[in-house]
């Protein structure tokens, strides 16, 4: 997406603000147009813009004294964890600071008693599991890429393992958030539940750092299950897979992964790695429990799946075979690009109840056959939510007009079956102008209500979620 | 508690709001005090406040209709459901109009295919469940009392299955909410997961009305489990119960309930049911799942409980078994009651990471040892979450005093462990002098900040969550 047209920030500010950190900070602050153009961008296809310098903070301290000096000058304040966000979100659209968290990766604490930890934002999720080890524990919610905590909080990440253990909403305990005006605070305790108040925790997962800057998370951590078990299948139709995960979540099957990819995609591994599989409508799965719960789980998505019409069902519990199984899946976007050459990939999301996921998938794919565009289509379907990645050379204004629409069509096609325009990448800058559509302008003014109360001078992460 | 010295609601405006609510509801707006009284007064022994009148809605429409009429007039609006909570959160503490939502009782919509439905606010759990009856689906959230839907989203209630199931923190999708000038808003749209915004919904689940009234719930379901089993255990100590309980969980074991009581609590239930069972900490649990896995884990938990000292595990999947065996839990009021006949009931809970849990409960029946006021203790333990219940004279002020001192002391020593004021009761007005040193001034700014951007007349329930 074009950047939108926002007012950059004055000169006068800006070199004030950018004067008191340098003292603060010294070479941490720094203004190389290089690691400024490196911090304006993200993994998705929208156009970058570099903040006008970047602080790499050690500390919810040092990350409040930023923002303190940000505000006395009304500068904006980009937050930036590992910059693997899909909407344009570290866009500084109108200059300011980037406040680089990357270098604050240590896990504070881990109670193995309570399975939770406490990380620094900058701890990415494969570091917090890699530091996990030992304990018999483990973080689930893996949203592909080795994303920060902090970034995955500010987001409301998920993943692969949200049918089963939820997504950053429901695993994160507690934050603590430096607010725009720089004070330091901690949205919750550290018990499970809580009734005491406004849930601040969750206001602040998926803010997207509009409202402050998140350094610390705790997290809700899991037992590695004793067994694990993968499964794939292959389905006559899109609606033979997804009516086989309605029927698989309504028997209450503790299912830990359900994935889909469609003809299109599966074409793709062939062509990326020789697979020689079906191309045909695919289902990952994957269970966790007793050796004993996941061969019977297994087994009874297997009858599921026969029902629908599933051919050449396959499962392991052998931890080589799982790995052999869900390479392909693992390896989606190198496998997209196998499709075009050269070409560059724009992933987008949505989510929609499971009743309606079919539907959307097919007219989707109607959608993509009509296009010059090629599009697979993957999706964490046990929770009704796919990803269309359409496959563009984004120096061509026509491939670029024809990605916005079809864009615009998938956005528009969840939102009449009571979806969402994003189901787990976020609003940034490059959903902004669905948000009405989806949640009506009452809506959106409660939004925008809260967002002054919090952050009256607008200062925090600009242009994102909401135009104010 | 006694009442807090707040300013009522002027004549002149609540006379001219009631005028006109009369003009619009007719006999379904009321001032008799036998119905204001009932409205002003909830399950819980905090002093009552009548509100001036009470408008019972029949749709969200006539509650957009009656919070328009109090917002032209700035009178205070109170949204009552069924009337069990627990801290005075439906005294009128100003006046003003209680809103009823109790004949707001239609199921709005049930989707088998997407496991959710839609219900007006006032339908109530077990009237759910009911019509749920033929669906295979089932609503699990289970705080005891039949409170209404509507209600258990406003204080963010939970229960015997949270542990499994989450509260309903995880189990709204949406919330259809009538915001203080009489907007009427939904808060999200129907899919499982969405990263498209600020998280309204959650940040109206636990608002306790001061927010908005909500007039609409939309909430997850679940399939029947195919198969159930129950367990009850008997432990030589607390900590050897709650040892038991955490191992359980580290172990994976997806228990879907796991209860406590305390001697004295097992001791009440004999007095009350002469059970003839250990006067011993007990535990609860309940499985859910296949033949297979219930069986599987009922005798994992049996092992693991055996190592812990466990004495007399029954277990069973027979539902009139498992009935029996949960009797005495489930009459955990009742029988708190025939340790002191004639006396009341006051229900206080904390919740604390689990690892702080065992020493949480024996200091705090250290304290009770020491009172001269008998006060058992049940507990979600499998959350970290448990019940004080003080029985007193609520006529003795030394009584009182007394009761007061035991609630103060366990509020400090459930927050000098990382805990919370209240797991699962809400704030209300009984717990509002404990949220400062729960989470600190900057925190209550931050929540203060949105009661004002949301309620800048703050005439949505005052006096609760907030001293504003």
């Amino acid at each position: 997406m074009a950047l939108p047209a926002l007012q950059p920030v004055d000169a006068g500010p800006r070199d004030a603000a950018i004067a008191d950190l340098k003292a603060a900070f010294g070479d941490r602050c720094t203004t190389s147009l290089a690691v400024r153009e490196q911090h304006g961008k993200d993994e998705s296809w929208h156009q970058p813009a570099p903040p006008d310098a970047v602080v790499f903070a050690r500390s919810t301290e040092e990350v409040a004294t930023a923002v303190r000096i940000c505000a006395a000058h009304k500068v904006p304040v980009v937050p930036f964890g590992t910059g693997t966000s899909l909407e344009g979100h570290v866009a500084a659209l109108r200059g300011g600071v980037c406040i680089d968290v990357s270098q604050m990766n240590r896990v504070v604490r881990v109670s193995v008693e309570d399975l939770d930890c406490t990380v620094e934002a900058g701890v990415t999720r494969k570091a917090l599991n890699e530091h996990l080890r030992d304990t018999g524990l483990f973080f689930p919610i893996d949203p592909g890429a080795d994303a920060s905590l902090g970034g995955m909080a500010a987001t409301r990440a998920s993943g692969t393992n949200a049918v089963r253990y939820g997504t950053m909403r429901e695993n994160v305990l507690s934050l603590t958030v430096v607010l725009p005006d720089g004070r330091i605070v901690k949205t919750a305790r550290r018990s499970r539940k809580s009734a005491a108040g406004y849930d601040l925790t969750r206001l602040f997962v998926g803010s997207e750092g509009t409202l402050g800057v998140i350094t610390e998370v705790t997290l809700r951590l899991y037992g590695i299950p004793a067994a694990i078990s993968s499964a794939t299948c292959s389905f006559p139709s899109v609606k033979a897979a997804v009516d086989t995960v309605i029927q698989t979540i309504q028997s209450g099957i503790p299912v830990a992964r359900m994935e889909l990819a469609d003809e299109l995609q599966m074409k793709a591994f062939n062509l990326y790695a020789k697979l020689g599989v079906a191309e045909a409508p695919t289902l990952w799965l994957e269970f966790h429990g007793t050796d004993a719960s996941v061969a019977e789980q297994a087994e009874m998505v297997q009858a599921i799946a026969a029902e629908h019409g599933g051919a050449d069902f396959k499962w392991t519990t052998s931890p080589e075979e799982r790995k052999r199984l869900w390479q392909a899946r693992h390896d989606a976007a190198y496998a997209g690009k196998a499709l075009r050459p050269g070409a560059q990939l724009w992933a987008t999301d949505v989510c929609v109840p499971i009743s309606r996921l079919a539907d959307c998938i097919v007219e989707t794919q109607v959608d993509v056959q009509a296009s010059f565009l090629p599009a697979p289509i993957v999706g964490h379907v046990g929770d009704g939510n796919f990803h269309l990645t359409i496959i563009l050379d984004p120096k061509e204004p026509r491939e670029v007009e024809e990605a916005n629409r079809l864009n615009d069509r998938l956005v528009a096609r969840a939102l009449s079956m009571d979806g969402t325009c994003t189901g787990e990448h976020g609003v940034g800058y490059g959903k902004i102008d669905f948000l009405n559509a989806e949640h009506g302008g009452d809506v959106l003014s409660v939004m925008r209500a809260v967002k002054k109360a919090i952050d009256p001078d607008g200062i925090m992460n600009p242009g994102k979620i909401l135009r104010m």
